[in-house]
């Protein structure tokens, strides 16, 4: 059985926002991303798949189609396709996403 | 924007398993589900859609193509595409889980 646990990804980088892939196939991919205070995912969109951010440690400001919010653990932002979303951690305090993507986009 | 706090979704029902919808499209859902003890989730398979369960509170018993294993809160379970899966709350406490299936089967 594949499981994972998620208090095991835990790594963040100096540099930018690090993003652990716990689970991916052609249909979907399920993601951690650390990010340290200050440390963001520009906007940008994805023509033909969703995406959910779900907060599990820190506060993080989530822009979706021009509106921004900032949310705390344990709430799911919806991106879905062809909105420019991103999301930066204002710190001061680190920042940990689960984040759920379908399906994974042709680069990924 | 679409953003649900996961704590909000604590309803349970006497009768079985009750699943909270928080996002679908075409392409994937988000559901909680909430069990009470003895509630659960038959095996069944669906040929092409992938699922993971995360526990958010609670201990489950899934299994997996006839692995049983149980997990507690922070860990994700995937059952891939045709695979034969079900979960089930042994108690005694509730139990809460995250799930996301990509793409959402036919019938949902």
């Amino acid at each position: 059985m594949d499981a994972k646990s998620l208090s095991a990804y835990t790594q963040f980088s100096e540099e930018k926002l690090k993003k652990h892939n716990l689970f991916q196939t052609d249909r979907f991919f399920l993601d951690v991303y650390c990010l340290k205070a200050g440390q963001a995912q520009k906007p940008h969109a994805h023509e033909a798949s969703d995406k959910v951010y779900v907060v599990l440690e820190g506060v993080c400001r989530f822009t979706v189609d021009g509106e921004v919010r900032e949310h705390g653990e344990g709430i799911a932002v919806f991106a879905p396709a062809g909105s420019e979303h991103g999301v930066e951690n204002p710190g001061p305090a680190a920042a940990r996403l689960l984040v759920m993507m379908a399906p994974p986009p042709p680069s990924k």
